[in-house]
């Protein structure tokens, strides 16, 4: 049997060149950096990997460049959710073979369906995949998969485990509690950073954590830490990195905030796929510059030129966005000057 | 200026063969029932015509067939949608080759995107398709698309009308206050047939209605009596349709009771790219059951052999549900047993 | 058996003197001015009433004086909802013996009930009333009334209409199947003017309408065009209602707005119950400016002093927030200098 | 400066007598013996105490009762929300007078009002009272309050904490680093069992728990063990007692299942205000047998003579429902029969 699915997975954001293709040296840099600093596996092709966006042929590289840069330095979780089940197993044959650890498979979207057409759709997959499945439950984008599907699906050897991004403390208790018993295996991921903590505590095995991608020092160190059981410790940093990944996921369309982060640690990663209307591209510089200032109090970068306003601990979130409100009005009136 | 999309247009439900694949033959015998029977449009790639489930290559096949099946008889909308604004601007390059008289071209979705994020895509849409853009609103699935954001957008010529699936008649008023004034050639559809009667007396042009599929003959009449000013008539014709509508949506997840149903006017659709459990395949069999007897009272079907429980106009739909449920209760005693 | 209600009810504001208690003089004069401009009903304790933010006493004499300044001109349909059965049941005694017409119960809030406790309410309140009652269904604030519930309900012969607040054209269509073929007596308002014209065509019987407080003039017309078949007619003043209703509804929390307009119409109501902030006290103002420029516009008050934005149709609506914006802009500044 | 609220709040029940009037004999009983159980205060005229459904003569009687049936030995925080600002300064005065610790008062609910009315609200209760006061964030049932408003009403003395229903332990991280830095002696409550244990590890300093009305040893040891830094064996009973509350929770509409529950340790609390169908009352009693089976092993109380089915820890809980069902099912042909 495989080891279980544990620890903090980067859910790869995907660099690109001028011409909006994908940038494959900038990725494998990145990828590098990435496993440099401690994150404990990649996740490509997830919702921050922003997928919908990408052709099937992409989406295939996306993986192959990710598994090859790997090459066996930490396990790869695939994305491998496609237009119907057909295509999604075939993608699961696909990334077997360039040696993905596991795939994640996103609950149908567009369509919200029922628990019993989830549970048809992936008990397809699980009869068809050759690779170890995680079901990915993401009730905000796509159908919902509830515990007694969860449950049933459980029953199945080659699913392995769920990452659920609901941020739910106590349905992650529930999951635990219909599964576990009966799957000591099973892995339970939670993809909400801002109950990292909370999640590890009731018994998540690891998450898979866009800030990663950004901040693989600190959602490091505050898995560590919680595993230790040094909660106080972890949590002062949970409150951080909530102050963070707020910033990122409030001021921008996901996931355009993580997108202007990681560009402040130093790499290239060109314009999105979603196009941004002028009022947005004005909104992100002033975006970045407040991010740089958080990124530098973790002493990851160093602060803007023009210097950052005082901010003390957790209360500076609201200065922050007192900042950032200041900074994009400026801007915008400078824009339309 | 070509002329304003109006009447019923019938997405396109997709006919299967036996390995799953687009049933070609059927599917042009079906637009030429469709285009005999007077619907006033085609509408290839909706929501009904699964669009998410079948792959670029399919998605284009299916506008083709669509467009060289109606030679010009009626307008062809076609789904455009893609995986970004590139592969999108690209089915539209290729469906206006293809001679479809419009597209139509939902809003982003899994990510649920911000009104300025919407401007932005149809935005850089709008300045680079060489055919006709309708907007397509279905909050229920994907980003939706507000009353400023319509009215901005209605500034670019190429954006010649909405699509709205939200049922919502105030909304549909407000749509027309905001842009008719400054573009009064903006075609306003619905999606949402329910609301059939009501959203053309506030002043729609016509409708995508999936029901049109299944019994074109009374969407076709409803909407000639409601623009002929006979609105009770009309409405006496919208109760039934509703009726057939919820059964059809209610009792399986869309749109597989559209596809039960469609069976029952004499095209084998085959078995939908979403799987279904052993329990929704028996539940299937009841609903047909149901809906024959409802299509029967139409008198576009014979009824089932074995009888249908006495109707009595609306009334009847609890009486039917009763039925479904009975039926449904019978079937899944012997398909355990 | 008494007659069906029907026409437009006037769901009453009620005015507060200087020490936020009920203002009876003004009270009654605004009922007068309300039965003179051809209402066809008053509806006292209703959401607009804000029955909730008046003890129990304040609303026995809200009904009171409501049926006795009356004196039987117009039917009065009293909110008769409080805190359990028993006190509702109570307040349907009393109300009786004011000579209320009927009167209207708002489903359990604050919990949201399933359709069977919904049910065992209502069921309560029939079998023990000595007045005939009226469901009233607002799902945005209280537990949803479902068409079964409604359909089982309507078997008491108590229970003699509802008053529907959804705004949802489908389900009143619904309501009416279920209900209209067993008891043709039954009454259905809806709660929605911005869909009062599309209401009416698919049967509702009438409306509680809180903006026909403010023009009484303009939503028995609106009324009675539909109802003698002028629908293109009625649709252009529906159109230009909703405009008024959008900017009463969405400039202040509800019914702050509709307080405002009252106002402008010469009646004194006074502080509402609920606070404002400072800046929503500024709000205030500048949205009075505004309501004022719209009233004129029907001619029914004179225009500011300082003249209104031109405003041509519909499309003047984004002007109005526009106007309203920058209203708002300069009093804020002010205010805060 | 009063001890901060920390600790475990038993939201009370309403016992009734025979009559549907409060049962002050069995009320002051329950009081003694959930001290007696080590609960660490008492908190009168919450949502759990049904204050919707009593009217405001009742509502002081219970908080009176409570304070005088304590006297001294645990705090007492009394739900003071009434009609209106007023009115709820006057319950303040009031419930200062009986000697109640602080009062909680519940966002206005029925309107849902913005962020700006919410905080005008607290703000004029807040300069009024002559007690110390605490939020009440129950966003499913009242409008919500925003970390924002909690950070503008932190300023004034008299709110001396919030207590939250959310369930988000995300949320609860955002209100603490919001406003512990600026009012260390804030408290934080959360209203949610599910989420017992992440809340306190998160930071809370205690909760408001339906269930410690019904299994006070449990809720007390849970606390114990969690802020002594025993968390596994905190999360094994955080576990089970998610097992009790959602069988309390689900099976009945709230909090009708926790009335069932609390019975079996021996109160009589009489029908509830709210009517119950005879599905209803069917469904209840096999709801009993089930939770008789719960509580046995938790070893409160003894095992219906019938016995129990085999529960295995956790994953019992889908057997309990399936029980549930199966009893139900044969009530419901008795009961029908």
């Amino acid at each position: 049997m495989a080891a279980k699915l544990k620890g903090v997975f980067t859910p790869n954001l995907v660099p690109l060149d001028s011409r909006g293709d994908i940038n494959e040296g900038v990725f494998r840099e990145y990828i590098d950096w990435l496993i440099e600093r401690g994150v404990h596996g990649l996740y490509p092709n997830g919702s921050t990997g922003e997928f919908t966006r990408f052709t099937v042929e992409e989406r295939r590289r996306i993986v192959k460049i990710a598994c090859e840069q790997c090459y066996g330095r930490v396990p790869v979780l695939a994305g491998a959710a496609e237009a119907n089940v057909r295509e999604t197993i075939a993608a699961c044959e696909v990334y077997h073979e360039y040696g993905a650890t596991a795939v994640a498979i996103v609950s149908p979207y567009y369509y919200r369906l029922s628990p019993e057409s989830v549970y048809a759709y992936f008990r397809e997959i699980a009869l068809n995949s050759p690779i170890d499945v995680t079901l990915y439950n993401i009730p905000m984008f796509a159908s919902p998969i509830d515990v007694p599907t969860i449950r049933r699906l459980a029953e199945f050897e080659r699913i392995i485990g769920i990452k659920d991004s609901s941020g739910d403390a106590s349905f992650m208790c529930r999951m635990i509690s219909a599964v576990r018993p009966v799957r000591p295996d099973f892995s339970f991921l939670t993809g909400w950073e801002a109950a990292m903590v909370p999640m590890l505590v009731v018994g998540a095995d690891g998450g898979t954590h866009a800030t990663s991608g950004v901040v693989p020092e600190l959602t490091k160190q505050i898995y560590e830490l919680t595993t230790a059981g040094q909660i106080k410790d972890a949590m002062k940093l949970q409150l951080r990195l909530i102050e963070l990944f707020d910033v990122m996921l409030m001021s921008a369309d996901f996931p355009e905030g993580f997108r202007a982060a990681v560009e402040l640690r130093g790499f290239d990663f060109g314009r999105g796929r979603q196009p941004l209307s002028e009022t947005q591209q004005v909104d992100r510089v002033a975006l970045q510059r407040v991010l740089q200032c958080i990124l530098a109090d973790f002493g990851v970068v160093d602060p803007p030129q023009e210097g950052c306003a005082v901010r003390t601990g957790a209360i500076g979130r609201d200065k922050v966005l007192q900042v950032t409100e200041a900074v994009i009005r400026e801007l915008r009136e400078r824009g339309i000057a």
